[in-house]
């Protein structure tokens, strides 16, 4: 590792040499902190936009995961009549997957409120990088609860429509249609949420970058 | 934003004036050049270390997508008997939701063997922001696929070992135990690379960040 680095120095040192020759005559110092300073201030204002799309993301991912946990915990239907299969009651505990989506659902809604003070910090002092990182790998982790949540009731709900033949499961949902529906529209939601959650891990990637950029100017 | 912009200019003016006022008289700008040079020289070094342990991870990674993807595509068994209710023979495609499974961990496996040159890109040029965001937009993609195959392989695993009384749905894995105990091994596999991308993109970030920081300094 360390004659790697030595490495790096070699070839680092004389190309900033390099740079600075073709300016060294004209009073470098001041003419580069000029250019900083004017790039500075256009990267601050790119970046407090980010962060406001941020914040509006956020809300919307807050709103549809609430959403969906609310959808899927208050669904129920009884139905008129009962068959010598079927129960007549159904509700989001019967299965232990959609259990797992309302406290996942719950979960990432409520991170994401918690989290909207940390956006409101982005959007005021837009160069600082503390909060942003945090807020871009906590989002990779809530990413990650709320997808694995959607996508496995999104494969219950699949098998609850369609059943399966070769495993001889049942489609459910030719009884319990309204349930069906409302939990359907729930995982939806939930994949919204998500969608909501990548674009803003993707934007604040970008918002990093911008920073870097700074760096090599 | 335009007024924006200028309250930032107004903040940031100042700070950068205040800075340079208690080195201003002991010729501020070599100072600061050496200062920087000898921070970026320890920052490359050790993101030249981060950039190893990215193509680690990312290495490890592929070997598991890739053996979930096999093990799942190879599974099947046939049992020496038949009842009424059950088939005598299953295999991954039986289940939409395990060919979903295998194609995703096909494809996560497929997209980080060709993401292995822009990692060492960044191992041979850790200086260097493009190929580090590109890898960590498209990871975080990548995440969300095999999460949710992994996610929904998993629900559809639980169901076939545990059965569902409610919704009438047998525990086919009674029968069917070796195919049950070789997917769930898959699912396991693709969760530790789902895991593995995750740290990737955590780790990435921080990466990202400490080329920030120099900007700071």
């Amino acid at each position: 590792m360390d004659s790697k680095q030595n490495n790096d120095e070699a070839v680092l040192i004389p190309k900033n040499k390099s740079k600075g020759k073709a300016v060294v005559d004209a009073s470098p110092a001041p003419a580069a902190v000029g250019t900083t300073k004017a790039t500075l201030v256009r990267r601050v204002g790119w970046k407090k936009g980010v962060a406001i799309v941020d914040f509006v993301l956020r809300l919307g991912a807050a709103a549809a995961a609430f959403a969906a946990a609310a959808a899927v915990g208050q669904a129920e239907e009884v139905l008129p009549f009962f068959t010598q299969f079927l129960q007549f009651h159904a509700q989001y505990n019967d299965l232990p997957t959609l259990a797992f989506f309302v406290i996942a659902n719950a979960a990432v809604g409520g991170y994401l409120v918690l989290s909207l003070p940390f956006s409101i910090t982005c959007i005021v002092r837009p160069h600082k990088v503390g909060p942003r990182l945090l807020l871009i790998i906590l989002d990779s982790v809530m990413t990650a609860l709320i997808i694995s949540a959607a996508a496995s009731a999104g494969a219950i709900m699949y098998l609850a429509h369609n059943g399966s033949v070769d495993a001889n499961w049942i489609a459910i949902c030719q009884q319990y249609t309204n349930f069906c529906q409302q939990i359907t529209g729930a995982v939806v939601a939930s994949f919204v949420a998500a969608v909501f959650l990548i674009t803003m891990v993707a934007v604040s990637a970008f918002a990093l970058k911008r920073t870097t950029t700074t760096t090599t100017h």
